[in-house]
């Protein structure tokens, strides 16, 4: 095949678009591939139609491979699945809802699960059918607070989901194992690196979850590894919590002036003037235990205080906390809630009074009070003594105060030590492309998805979740691939094999141009002809870099002696071969 | 290929749908190709993507081989651009509106033209760059009053809409005859019969407008021919209006007493009774005209009451009367409409009072009157007085009455006159498959998409839209080739080339057809592969006849001696052949 760029639907610009922070965006949009229709919702013209359908292919082959199985859910769909599971209140202000002129509820799904459970439910109901793999490539949609960053964070976009059902543990291992075998080469055929991290399972109510996180400095996710082989999504990162110390050697709590110490610095510093350790170490952040108060807004409208304690040299991560506490959205503690607890002194807060517990369930407040790992029984610490001007030195966890359970939301720092064993973590950052998932039973179990088993038992069937974001994943190959002069796409994703420049002004030029696009098109070479008669060559050579066919060739002046240019679009570097020699050299 | 059916995602069922109304719908349920998700919203298993992927990519082939450019727009779209063209209101209850986070207003677009306008805006801006035709595959939403026969008229489709741009209007004449042309190759490879019928252009604001029905009884739409050629949709007939005709002869009209005679039945009986025609012809129910109050309901909701007159004998179609007056919806006049027009009295309404007009813009009324084109000037008829028992006789059209206008409403019936002399037509049913459509310069004016010229002026562009119901035309291929026991596919869109059933207990059988089945893979065939152990021959044949694919080879008994069935799902026969010719039989 091949397209003359003359005819091609396409316009570069040279400017970049006003509202592209990120080089894919400003590339596709710059170089004719997508164009803005509102926030988070792009057009695709022919050239990024192109390399969507060849990322799309190369899902399906690796799927197929493996004995996965193509259907096609509507974006649409009615309420009542995702009411059964929850996840109509769950989502909250992040899907687009609408209802029909009947007045019945719907949603834009943002992902599937209910639907594909349903339809196995519909057709199957003996294990003789299981395994099943079946999956989909399909236009979602997640009404976004930010949609930013072009393709890399849409409200629409174009995603494989894939789903497995079986309906033993070892099945649902396997199924896992396949997709994740699938995913490794979809992710190396794409000339995608990418680096396989353990994510939080807990939002979608499974057990086994991983992410395929392809490292960029523009990732929205940050993740963590360790040189012995760790790596986790900071979600997921699990604090090694030390081993539960006897305490009956610890003298007892005081209460000690700490004026004008509501912050953690400003305690340290007094503490090491007022109140030097006895052992002559000065005292630390690390010795503190700081009191967050968080509000948790859940999905249904509900607002509950939570108390988290932590040592006082971590802070509250945003995204470690969101997911701790999800579905519930966490916000800070404000005034009126202050002013409804009287009872917590800010600045001073603190587990213990002198008469008992202030934090906790069943406390004084009655608030709900959770623990960092780091605040293991036997550890010492001071803090808040819930008195304006006073702290507690020496308040001892197990002994003086205990928790209604443990909070994994304190900052990760590089140097912490990996939960396995295998040494201190670097932090770094990643872009999702992929997910995998051990569901587990919880969907099947919510919309009664069983099969009889050898034993004619029925059993609930356990699922697997998977996917890919197409669209995603071809803005993070642009972002992977590009210069400052344009993209530069990988030889499996571009959207032609070959550009062909006609540069310069004699018709011979163009007739040699024009035999040698037939020539490469009827070996099976697809080919983008640039024939455009009165622009110039340097015009097309920048063209070219903007578009990024990975090769290019420019017949030119020494056309007639019947050599021309094979230019390399990502080293730069021009040959002169004979053009007899084109068709190999692309080969 | 091969798929193995014991591994395929698919269930036949032996019930049929309760809500199936079609063979269509019955039987891809029935036969596992798709299912129900919410009133006319689908999902597609396995079976039914294959069959839809390949009437895709007929459709693409057929695009793409006159020029035409692949794109790809959200469904999810802005109310901005429709807003500009008023089609946000226009629309009514039949669109999926829907709200963002922020409150912004969208549409799930029933179709594209704005967008697509505005993006070959931003992208051209010279006469050079025409003309371009582009096109998508993509999903479409209507909010249908009466989702009903499965695929036929879904909520949720996919179509094919394509649109040309030109800046002559000889441009668009050509882009529109590539178009058709291409719609008749299309259908000509899915071997679906169709008849192009002159439809309505009145809607879309543009000029030519064509559609390709299949003739089918079950058809929405009804359409006239003559043996002559003429084809209309029966939206889009025109009635020949008799030439107008001198009055200076006729007789005065006169006032008669008609008492109980409401109705044209009733008056037709009682003029011949008590006032027979000087000539002595019978009075017939065409010699009497019938005004008939409408009110028009704009999509902004101010209602309108509208008069036409039309011969006695014919009745207002429903159908015409939606095309003629859209956007507004038509209704009957209420006894409210009646009472606050109390000059109209029900049963004897008439154009005429002895002081003067009684129905017109300028009339006593003041109700716009609209007539019937046979209604032209000279014609004599008897109508209501505006008096209770009374009618007038001899009113003579154009002398004693007036209208602001020609309406055609009126019921087309087998033998009317075509418009075009081609003789009587006849009335027949189809369901529209595409549409073909001179927009013109609507849209381009509305959203300010001009060109410069060879001259350099700023000239309006002209547009054609074309448009192909995907999945519409996969349920009518369905309709049109099936019998009571299951869906025949045509080769061309069928699932899989064979079906290649072990029919038989015995292993041997199973590996004869096993080494078949890869032989026919290895010469290029896409194979199912019944491989069900334990399933009976009679089943299985069954389900291949429910499945519908056109070559389906049967391994039995006699596959010891070299020997296999070849069975033709359509004509039933079945031929003994040996197995070392089945690939060159099917080719």
């Amino acid at each position: 095949m091949s397209t003359r760029l003359s005819q091609l639907f396409v316009r570069t610009l040279r400017e970049d678009p006003v509202d592209a922070e990120v080089a894919s965006h400003r590339l596709l949009v710059r170089a004719g591939y997508i164009r803005r229709q509102a926030p988070g919702v792009f057009a695709w013209l022919p050239l990024g139609l192109k390399v969507r359908r060849k990322v799309e292919a190369i899902i399906r082959e690796e799927l197929d491979a493996f004995g996965a199985q193509e259907v096609l859910f509507p974006a649409l769909l009615p309420k009542d699945p995702y009411e059964i599971t929850n996840r109509w209140t769950e989502y909250g202000d992040g899907i687009f809802r609408l209802k029909d002129r009947k007045g019945a509820d719907y949603l834009l799904a943002p992902t599937h699960e209910e639907v594909f459970t349903l339809l196995v439910k519909d057709l199957y109901s003996s294990y003789k059918d299981l395994p099943l793999s079946i999956y989909q490539i399909q236009d979602k949609y997640r009404d976004e607070a930010r949609p930013r960053a072009g393709l890399l964070r849409g409200r629409e976009f174009s995603m494989n989901d894939s789903y497995s059902f079986d309906y033993t543990d070892a099945g649902l291992a396997l199924s896992y194992e396949q997709h994740r075998a699938a995913y490794e080469r979809i992710f190396t055929r794409l000339g995608l690196e990418y680096v396989i991290v353990q994510a939080d399972a807990g939002a979608m109510g499974g057990s086994k979850s991983e992410e395929f996180l392809h490292p960029t400095p523009i990732g929205e996710d940050t993740f963590v590894r360790s040189a012995g082989g760790y790596a986790a999504n900071v979600e997921a990162f699990t604090t090694a919590a030390p081993a539960p110390m006897g305490f009956d050697s610890l003298p007892p709590a005081e209460v000690l002036e700490t004026p004008d110490a509501p912050t953690i610095e400003s305690l340290v510093a007094l503490a090491n003037s007022a109140h030097p350790r006895p052992d002559g170490r000065e005292w630390t952040a690390a010795d503190t235990l700081k009191n967050v108060v968080l509000a948790l807004v859940s999905p249904d409208g509900t607002r509950e205080l939570v108390v988290v304690g932590l040592p006082g040299d971590r802070d509250v991560d945003p995204k470690r906390a969101e997911v701790a506490f999800a579905p519930a959205e966490v916000e800070a503690a404000t005034e009126a809630d202050f002013a409804k607890n009287p009872l917590l002194v800010k600045g001073y807060i603190g587990p213990w009074v002198e008469t008992g517990a202030l934090l906790g369930e069943d406390s004084a407040t009655g608030i709900r009070y959770l623990l960092d790992p780091r605040i293991s029984d036997g550890t010492e610490w001071i803090t808040g003594a819930n008195i304006e001007g006073k702290h507690v030195f020496g308040l001892v966890a197990g002994r003086d105060f205990a928790s209604d359970g443990v909070a994994e939301i304190a900052n990760v720092t590089a140097g912490d030590e990996a939960p396995d064993g295998s040494g201190p973590v670097e932090l770094a950052r990643g872009m999702e492309i992929g997910h995998v998932f051990q569901l587990g039973r919880k969907y099947a179990e919510a919309l009664g998805l069983k099969v009889l088993d050898e034993n004619g038992k029925l059993v609930t069937v356990t699922m697997g979740s998977y996917g890919i974001g197409v669209t995603r994943v071809m803005a993070v190959i642009a972002e992977a691939n590009h210069d400052e002069k344009g993209l530069i796409w990988p030889r499996n994703v571009a959207p032609f094999d070959v550009h062909v420049i006609a540069a310069g002004r004699e018709e011979s030029i163009f007739e040699v141009a024009q035999s040698l696009v037939e020539s490469l098109e009827s070996t099976g070479f697809d080919v983008l002809f640039d024939d455009r008669p009165k622009v110039s060559p340097g015009v097309k050579f920048g063209d070219a870099e903007l578009l990024g066919v990975p090769l290019i060739v420019i017949v030119g002046r020494d056309a007639a002696a019947g050599m021309v240019e094979l230019w390399d679009r990502a080293s730069g570097e021009r040959t002169s071969i004979p053009i007899a020699d084109v068709a190999a050299a692309l080969a």
